[in-house]
């Protein structure tokens, strides 16, 4: 699965350009009956705004740990827009209302954003205003007045820096206040706050106690002359503790903040009633407060005479740079986040597991797709996803999906970050490729998988554009390179038969996967961009090979496969250097789509490759005995050796 | 030839940590012939900083252009030290100096370092204080002699910040003084100042006037909101002019400062007796002012109250942005670096056509010494590299030799950077791979090739590390690439085959090369690492490809084959893709050595590239009508078809 492109409002604002989506009740525009009306809501918010004395204020997407997804009662910015999809920034002011988000959701946002009260902010379009440029034109600049709201816990201190820096020029600024949503949405009409059970994650899938990740964490702490690093990334509370839990959807997480000291010692905030009686005792050691009590015990250590300095990451709230004193504060990326990255051998031996598993589920449920289309039964996309679901289910240490499943058929496939809905699925004919980009989470790992399959004939045009991807998809996992490598210099691989043909695709290769954490997890990443807080590949971690093309209207073409960076231990011929190369072994065992390979344009180390997965992926999945007769055929049939 | 590693000391000092070469008349050192004394200079020296009240003084290698090569005359650094590498830096205190230098020059300085007054500095070596450590530790921090003297002139302000902020936490600072080793060294004992002609570059090799790339430059101004840009690299100012000199070994340069304005209107620092009549006439518009007044007139024009933005270079001295009030600075990438870079057809011809007669040379050279070898008169790396240049001497606009000729046989060719003496020349043999990486200056173009050869028979191991590098060296020249590509992207296209092989080569892949300039030139390269001052790869720019292979005592292996990047028009198959995608064409016409490539290693792509480069160089060298008999022999042998 692709990691959602943020994009950063940075366009500037042209005078006079309409970027009005709609004329409502007050902008004489067409309600959908797919819009909520937002007038009460904005009403009660308004007179909020009033009472602190701000020109306006500004909701966010992410909850307070900036998580990927966020729980139902977290999704304040969707209550006070009407607009549900993931991604978006409003801002609401006395006498206006606007919402930003990026080129995924522009439709949908035309369907649900109340145009009533709200104007739609299509970012990145060329004349539409930045956030930070539309507030600095709308902001009152009379003190008191001149105050634009933020509950600096949902907000990264680098947005806050960019956006109070402009609003300064225009005699302004941002201040940290309450989340003002949270006294106008309750319950019943507002979903309760998710606290399920906290459970511990056993040794045998985490292969090293709490205690020895806290060592390991203390002494990079050492070496920074900290006193403390908070750790506000949910699955670094989690991964840090052996802890999960299921608050938020897709990801086994729990609502936490810790602190881990450089002694060795820890404190955890959270909801104590969510512990297991069997986490409980496992965290026996550790200090536990109130979550609700984090940002103001924060503040309380943070002054303390005793600490010289605490070590936080550049992604922390701006709520946390606030509760600690400049001079104390080291920002730096996350030793937890890094430290987690590198697998240790029984997270990989769980990853590798259920590869296998999770391709047992993925060759079940095509069997079974296959079927279904030879005996004209009709499946839609979101029939089949859920079919999926239902195998994986049925795979051992099973818990959840690990992302909303992108079942995509034809021209669907074409739109990178689909999501079918069931009310307008397409029904999966013979007569196209289809996309499934679907993962689990199992106790002993994260999975995320994309094959695209026919199950009639396909076009040579179709049959060219996956027989390039497939190249691309082989060449980084094929690639061998030595440490100090940086995904960056990686990502070329995966292009270089496709821009031969003038082709290429609008995402990066690769991103970092969890184990039974995150399906996005940095800190690396295989993509062309640079950024300063990347490392080089190492021994242990795992990453999505994942190239693509896309052919707006007609097909999409994605082929994923879950890898991990391993010690390549061939010697040269020449002498003995110095330098340790690395390559990749490959974790997913699900066969490609020979329907789509035109064997003659792959080279003899394609082919060879090709054949040795396909000879593993059938070795591997039988093995398991979980397949039946029929299966068994399928796959037989689908690993076949390549040969022209 | 290869971008020299230079080599920046961050080394941490540490306490009694030997890093004395040897102990003379004051360190009981064991003086060789070889080293010059340099007691007498040190001591005149010395009685300057005296009475300057300076606790040290720092000497560079570089002119006040920050050169890659420079004049005899500007060989300060050699003349104080008795070292005579082109890399290193020395300090002077009132009773110490030393001398730091990189890895390639380390066995040359214990030669000619004089080390009755010397210590070498081995830069890099762990243990070794960098040069800033050092001086802080040596430096008197009682004012008024905590003062470290620096001729700015021939510093960059990187080096300067970097230097004074260590100084600055002992209490001391440098302080720009007058060139001191001027006072000391003159003539008849120094050579003089070169000042040879400077001539036109006519229109029919650059293809611009020069009022149309001041032009260029202005409208790059006008949209910074600078007055005026200061042009110090030489090669910028001879590109600018339309201007050629001799002033500086291997680079038709002249020494010259110029401004260019937003207006259009330039000044040029130059002594005016150089100039042609044709170049005077060519510079009726110009404002043209002594060199030596330049910093003067620089600091006055500064100050104006109608100048409001002054543009220089990173790159530029640390004299001049003492000579700029901070206010008015504006430090950005050279528009001339950048403009010059993009060849224009009339360049890209000229690249063309010279890489055709530089190939002529080569040929006419390996026929020779091939005829040498099989009657066996001796030729050893010297008198090889001399008949080369003769053979280029032949060819038409022939200048003079681009760099000074790597030619390394054997065990010296796995010197990256090696460079032949007269007396230790190794003799070239059929017994062993012979490199040779050398390039000339002609009117039109600027070349720099590399080729690995064998007269004999080669070993299996050596055939194989040439296959491997030769497929990188292809792998990079037949890539694709959209516009927005970084050079650091394609690096790994040369590597790839080597890695799989645990091989890699400890140098950059590529360098921008001049026209009639320099051979290496900025502001784009082909190397992994990241530069926040890299642009990417666009239609125009040349670049050398040149992957390697080095096995120390046993043999080395290079081919450098200059490209030049431009647009790509193949459409794809499926859709006109807005994006346009770029290749290389490749300007350098010399033949690979098919005695040392193992046919089946190849993939079919790298066969057909290859085969079809070899018709492209038979048919391109012969249509030139200057190939006797036994060389048409000789290239036809080589360009044969490599089929397998």
């Amino acid at each position: 699965m692709l990691i959602s492109s943020t994009v950063i409002g940075f366009i500037l604002f042209i005078n006079n350009v309409r970027f009005v989506v709609c004329q409502g009740t007050n902008f004489n525009c067409a309600v959908k009956p797919t819009q909520a009306d937002t007038t009460d809501r904005l009403q009660r918010l308004r007179a909020h705004l009033k009472s602190n004395n701000l020109s306006a204020y500004v909701i966010f997407s992410e909850d307070e740990h900036q998580s990927e997804y966020v729980q139902l009662y977290d999704e304040r910015r969707a209550w006070i827009t009407g607009f549900l999809g993931s991604a978006g920034t409003a801002v609401v002011t006395l006498d206006s209302a606007a919402l930003w988000t990026d080129g995924r959701y522009w439709t949908q946002a035309e369907d649900e954003l109340d145009c009533r009260n709200w104007y739609l902010m299509r970012q990145g379009r060329e004349g539409v205003p930045s956030l930070s440029n539309w507030l600095s034109s709308q902001v009152n600049s009379t003190p008191p007045y001149n105050h634009v709201g933020v509950a600096a816990q949902f907000v990264s201190s680098d947005w806050w820096q960019a956006v109070n820096n402009i609003l300064n020029g225009k005699n302004a600024s941002l201040v940290e206040v309450r989340e003002l949503i949270d006294l106008i949405w309750s319950s019943p009409e507002r979903p309760l706050a998710v606290a399920n059970p906290i459970n511990i994650h056993e040794f045998k899938y985490t292969g090293i106690s709490w205690e020895d990740k806290v060592k390991a964490i203390a002494e990079r702490l050492k070496v920074k002359h900290a006193n403390a690093y908070v750790v506000t990334a949910l699955d670094e509370v989690a991964w840090l503790f052996s802890l999960r839990g299921s608050d938020i959807p897709y990801n086994p997480f729990f609502k936490a903040y810790a602190i881990v000291n450089a002694d060795q010692t820890t404190q955890l905030w959270l909801n104590r009633s969510q512990l297991t009686s069997a986490a409980s005792n496992q965290l026996s050691k550790v200090n536990i407060h109130p979550y609700g009590s984090f940002l103001s015990d924060l503040n309380q250590l943070a002054n303390q005479n005793d600490i010289s300095q605490i070590w936080i990451s550049s992604s922390a709230s701006q709520a946390i740079f606030n509760r600690i004193p400049k001079e104390k504060l080291l920002i730096a990326s996350s030793p937890v986040e890094l430290t987690k990255a590198l697998k240790n051998p029984i997270e990989e031996k769980g990853m590798r597991d259920c590869g296998i598993r999770d391709g047992v589920a993925r060759v079940r449920h095509l069997t079974w797709l296959e079927n279904q289309l030879n005996n004209n039964i009709i499946v839609n996309e979101t029939k089949s996803a859920e079919q999926l679901e239902l195998f994986q289910s049925e795979e051992a240490l099973f818990q959840m999906l690990s992302f909303d499943s992108i079942s995509a058929f034809g021209a669907n496939a074409a739109i990178i970050h689909y999501s079918p809905k069931a009310q307008t699925a397409a029904t999966i004919t013979k007569n196209g490729l289809y996309l499934l980009d679907a993962g689990a989470q199992y106790l002993d790992c994260t999975t995320d998988v994309t094959r695209t399959h026919v199950f009639g004939t396909a076009t040579e045009e179709q049959k060219n554009a996956y027989t390039l991807v497939l190249q691309g998809s082989i060449d980084l996992a094929d690639a061998v390179f030595p440490y100090g490598t940086y995904g960056r210099s990686l990502d070329i691989l995966t292009r270089q038969s496709l821009y031969r043909n003038s082709m290429d695709y609008n995402h990066g290769t690769g991103h970092g996967i969890g184990h039974f954490l995150s399906v996005h997890e940095g800190p690396s990443f295989i993509s062309m961009g640079y950024s300063s807080s990347d490392i080089p590949l190492t021994d242990g971690m795992v990453f999505s090979d994942e190239p693509g093309f896309y052919l707006p209207g007609n097909f999409g073409i994605r082929l994923e496969t879950d890898i991990v960076v391993k010690n390549y231990t061939l010697p040269n011929n020449y002498v003995n250097s110095a330098t340790q190369f690395l390559h990749f072994e490959i974790l997913t065992m699900v066969p490609f789509e020979r329907n789509l390979i035109i064997c003659k344009m792959l080279t003899e180390a394609q082919k060879d490759w090709l054949n040795w997965y396909h000879r593993e992926v059938k070795s591997k999945l039988e093995s398991t005995k979980r397949l039946n007769q029929d299966e068994l055929r399928y796959l037989a049939e689908k690993t076949q050796e390549i040969k022209c």
